[in-house]
C-alpha cells in the first residue's frame, strides 16, 4: 500500500465515505493536500429511462467525475452502483482507483451487535436489495429458493417492502416467530434498533415508526444482540441474555 | 465517533486488521500512545472438542484477550468467529467495542476490479464458508436452493472443495460456462487472479496453482473485471473490454 494510498483511506474512514476515484485526481489531491476535500455528490445518472439520455447524463458525469471524483456511503460494490459507474470512467477513458468500504449490512449490524454469521447458525448468508431500480418488489428473486438457501438474510432498502417480504419468506416456509432486527441510521447518533420477528416486523415497524435508511437482518443471528449489545452497555444499558443462541453458556463452576 | 475511536480506526486500518477489543484495553492504549501495538493472535478456542475442554479454553482465551484485546484479518463478525469471541468476553465480565473491517468477499474482489452486486446481474449476493468447521464440505448448504437464489455466490476458503462445489452447482443447474473468479492473496504483492468458469475451474486451479488464502467469485458479475481490472491497469496494463455485460456500450456518435 503505497503512501498516497493510506493517507487517502485515512481521509475516507474518517468521513466514513467510500470512493471510486480517478486516479488522477486521486494523486493531485495528494499532491496538493487537498485530500478530504473531493465533492460528496452522487451521481446518479443510470437513472435516466431512455438510452440516449442515459448515455448523454453518462458522458456528463464522467465529465463531473473526472473533475471531482466520487464518493459514496458504504461500499461502492455492494448496491452501491460502483460497478457501473466505474465503467463510465473507464469508457471515458479515466483512469481510476477504488477504495473499498464497510458496507453497512456488515458494519451497520455490528453496530446493533449482530454478527451476520456464527458457526451455531449459518454457513452462509445472503445480502438482498429490498427494491429494484424501479423501487418496486425486487424481481429476480426467487422466494422459494432464498428462504431455503440461506438461514441468514440481511436487506439494503427493504423497509417499504417489509410486509410483502416477511409475507413471501413465511408463506415460503420461514417460521413466523424467526427473529429480525431492524436498524436504522447504524453507527449514528440517531441509530434506532427494533428487535422483531418475522410475523410481528410489518406491525412493529408500523408502531415504532422506524424508517429508511434501514438495515433488516432476518434470522438466529439476530438474537445475538443480547449478549453483544456493546453501545448500549457503553451508554450504561445491562446485557440481557449471555447465552441467547443456548449453546455457549460457561457454568458457575468451570 | 470519538476521537478514541477514530485513532484507532485509522490504526486498524493501516495494518489491514479488524478488531474485537476490550473497551479497558482500548482506552488504556490511546493514554498510552499505544496504538497499533495490540497482539495479533487469534484465540482460536473454540476449536475444542469436548465442552469441558471448551470452556475452559474459553475462560483463559477471555483472561489472555482481556491482556491484548483480539485482532483478526477481514471483518470479525464474516465467517471470523468474531460473535463467538466477544460471547466468550461478555460472558467473562469484559466490555468490549467491535470495530467492523473490510471483507475480503468485498474488498479482496474490488481489488480485482469485480463488484459483488451489479444491476444488470443481481439483486441478491450469497456469501458462503467454503468448509465447515471440521474442515469437511459445508454441510448445512441446500445446493439447489443456492443455486436457484442466488445469482452471485462468493465463496471464502474453497479452494480445497472447489471440483465438488461446482459439481453440486452445475448439478443444480448453473451453466458449465458461467463465469468464475478466483482471487488469492487479494490486495497483497502476491495477489492473483484466475478467470475460468464453473466448468473449467477444477482443471484451471490445478493447471495455475492457485492457492489458499482465496476467495471464490460465481456469476457475471465477476466479467467485470475485463473493464475494471485498475490495479492492472496502474501496472500497465490495457482493459479488455469496455462492455463486458454488453448492456451499457457507449456509441462513438453519442
Amino acid at each position: 500500500m503505497t503512501h498516497v494510498a493510506v493517507e487517502f483511506y485515512r481521509s475516507a474512514w474518517q468521513q466514513d465515505l467510500n470512493t471510486i476515484i480517478p486516479l488522477g485526481r486521486l494523486e493531485e489531491m495528494a499532491d496538493d493536500g487537498e485530500i478530504g476535500s473531493v465533492a460528496e455528490e452522487h451521481y446518479s445518472f443510470m437513472g435516466a429511462a431512455d438510452p440516449v439520455t442515459m448515455e448523454k447524463s453518462a458522458r456528463q458525469a464522467a465529465a463531473r467525475m473526472k473533475q471531482d471524483g466520487v464518493k459514496k456511503g458504504g461500499d461502492p460494490f455492494v448496491f452501491g452502483r460502483g460497478g457501473e459507474e466505474a465503467q463510465t470512467l473507464v469508457q471515458a477513458g479515466i483512469r481510476l482507483r477504488i477504495v473499498p468500504g464497510i458496507s453497512a449490512g456488515i458494519g451497520g449490524l455490528a453496530y446493533a451487535g449482530i454478527p451476520v454469521t456464527h458457526r451455531d447458525v449459518n454457513q452462509s448468508v445472503t445480502f438482498l436489495s429490498g427494491h429494484d431500480r424501479t423501487g418496486a418488489m425486487p424481481s429476480a428473486i426467487d422466494w422459494q429458493a432464498l428462504s431455503k438457501g440461506s438461514q441468514v438474510i440481511v436487506m439494503y432498502m427493504a423497509i417499504k417492502h417489509m410486509p410483502d417480504i416477511c409475507a413471501k419468506l413465511i408463506a415460503a416456509g420461514r417460521p413466523p416467530h424467526e427473529p429480525v432486527a431492524v436498524v436504522s441510521n447504524a453507527t449514528t447518533a440517531d441509530m434506532q434498533v427494533l428487535e422483531t420477528t418475522l410475523g410481528t416486523a410489518t406491525a412493529d415497524i408500523d408502531k415504532t415508526g422506524i424508517g429508511a435508511p434501514a438495515i433488516v437482518c432476518i434470522g438466529r443471528v439476530a438474537l445475538m444482540r443480547q449478549c453483544l449489545d456493546w453501545l448500549g452497555q457503553i451508554d450504561g444499558g445491562a446485557l440481557r441474555n449471555l447465552d441467547p443462541l443456548e449453546v455457549r453458556g460457561l457454568s458457575e463452576t468451570g
